[in-house]
């Protein structure tokens, strides 16, 4: 399969996914048959097919009749059982209210299911005390694996569970300190060449306001603003730089100091989808008209006057690509960690092709 | 304890654990003795128990008195909690996409959080069967509660989980055949209003384009623009609704129908977000200005050329009440179900402040 593009799934995720309890793909009988048939709930056919406990003998017996009788297939889980596993994986997101991390959670909703597997979320709120607490919360619930986007650098804490067997695969953000499969993005060439079309379209004076620095993604998209600057040869001013938290009044502040500067900036790289949000309102209210490109996409930036032009990142295949690999490591079809970059997309909509104010 | 803040998490717990909706189920006194000794209402108790403001020291003074009689204690539960307290509650929603449900999400982690218990998340993505098999997955790693956004609507399978003390809240639509704490948005009321908005800026052929019936948010928010017709006596023709799946071929097709009618429509109003979004695109390629109006906000609405009037729903607050009174039905300071019905804002920004075209 190729990691770049996960186009493809694993190949056997098909033949498991038919196999697995609750699947409904095919024709197969379902719990629900298999509840109706044996006259009880479907919990309490979820408790036999799952192993768990709570339930007689010979309600055990008669459900396992009606599976007989019907067919339905539990050989999987059943060896997924003995081999300890709980068919749930735990995804660590940042912030929940963040509109990147919906189709990324999806995503690896989506392949989670494939496999037969429920997804458990919780968010770190770019906390890395909460990360760590809700990590191994999840760990402690015996999920069979991880997908965490980090909001610390330091994962030394994870070694134990890896060696215990815990799948694990850091998706936006890489691992700190230890050998884990990453998912990431183009961090660095999409800013690079976001700022470079700012650059093609005649702008020198270009500002860039991006998250705190601490954070990876933040990091790479500066170190590829840096290189764009640098590569036109254009000398990079401190005030056109602007790192931080992003809500909207310290945003705010920050366009508001590079657009009224004696030499002000006549365009703007943002650092993701919350800084472009506020900045596009703060050009909204502003005289002179000023480029912006923003690194990921934003709902309705189409419909803005001018169009938004934003340098993409596909949040679904970051997410569907760190799932199966998650489930290929659970198959032990993952020998070595491996980095995997996606490639980012510039969309041209008429905010970044503006012409300097003066 | 201040149930808002939850600073006191650790010593608060076990005083929590003794008021379990469990106990409501044996022979402990209830709030309900402990008002009747005073000779106060619940809400009183509650207050008290709680330490909430609002009872005065004499009142409180009776209470305590009642409280120490009856022998309501809190100090026996550390062996309750030990008995199953996982510091888990569960929140089942429809899509994990959505950004409506981003605010909710992150509310009741907030919520969680502050009364010191872990958010496990799962979407049903509008399935009734898998958001019942969710539910009890949920139930069967033994959450102490659940948030839900329903897409069944029949929820008696929850029965058995309710009476081993499972707290339970349905958030934005209700719960089906069990008596259930809801905490919903006015939909009827919010979608009764925004169409009204239309009519008082003259508009008569006014079309709705709606998520499936069987929604009951749908089903109220269409019951609305009905009210507000009915109330301005302009009959409705079949052909100005459309109700069904919120994908943007399905909602643009129904809404160039409503377009390219003899006697087209001159205002829209849309059932949801999802719709907006689509109905916005189909109105920036159309010649003759046509009004709309939105149930939900979305985010850049008032940026666009005409600003979007939108009913705005408050998606946190539905989030944190629900999850506030989940963790007051597991300390025991809730009763009886009820059901909160949360009031919507209607916010005029230019699109629904057009005149009919013709």
């Amino acid at each position: 399969m190729d990691d770049r593009t996960g186009h493809r799934i694993v190949p056997d995720t098909p033949r498991r996914a038919d196999r697995l309890p609750g699947n409904r793909y095919g024709n197969r009988p379902t719990m629900k048959d298999v509840a109706a048939r044996a006259g009880v709930g479907l919990k309490t056919v979820s408790r036999v097919v799952n192993g768990e406990p709570g339930v007689t003998p010979e309600t055990e017996r008669r459900v396992q009749e009606a599976i007989d009788a019907l067919g339905f297939r539990r050989n999987d889980s059943a060896r997924v059982l003995r081999k300890g596993r709980t068919a749930s994986i735990g995804l660590v997101l940042e912030d929940l209210a963040d509109p990147f991390y919906g189709p990324l959670s999806r995503a690896v909703e989506e392949v989670a299911r494939a496999h037969g597997a429920l997804l458990i979320n919780g968010s770190s709120a770019e906390d890395p005390d909460r990360e760590q607490e809700l990590v191994l919360a999840l760990c402690a619930r015996r999920v069979d694996g991880l997908v965490v986007i980090p909001a610390g650098d330091d994962h030394r804490y994870l070694e134990p569970e890896l060696k215990a067997g815990v799948a694990t695969v850091f998706v936006d953000r890489p691992a700190g300190q230890i050998d884990a499969d990453v998912v990431v993005s183009d961090n660095f060439g999409g800013a690079r060449d976001g700022v470079a079309h700012l650059i093609a379209h005649g702008h020198r004076r270009i500002g860039f306001i991006g998250d705190m620095p601490r954070i990876h993604t933040a990091a790479e998209r500066l170190r590829g603003y840096r290189a764009a600057m640098e590569d036109a040869g254009i000398p990079v001013k401190d005030s056109w730089m602007s790192l931080g938290v992003t809500d909207p009044v310290r945003v705010r502040r920050a366009a508001e100091q590079m657009l009224t500067d004696p030499h002000p900036v006549t365009a703007i790289f943002t650092g993701n989808n919350r800084v472009t949000v506020t900045v596009i309102r703060v050009l909204a209210e502003h005289a002179r008209g000023v480029a912006l490109v923003g690194f990921d996409d934003i709902e309705l930036a189409d419909l803005l006057q001018p169009g938004v032009t934003v340098v993409a990142q596909d949040a679904a295949a970051l997410g569907r690509t760190a799932a199966e690999r998650l489930f290929r490591q659970l198959d032990g079809s993952l020998i070595a960690p491996d980095r995997i970059e996606l490639p980012t997309r510039l969309v041209t909509r008429g905010s970044g092709e503006l012409p300097p104010a003066d």
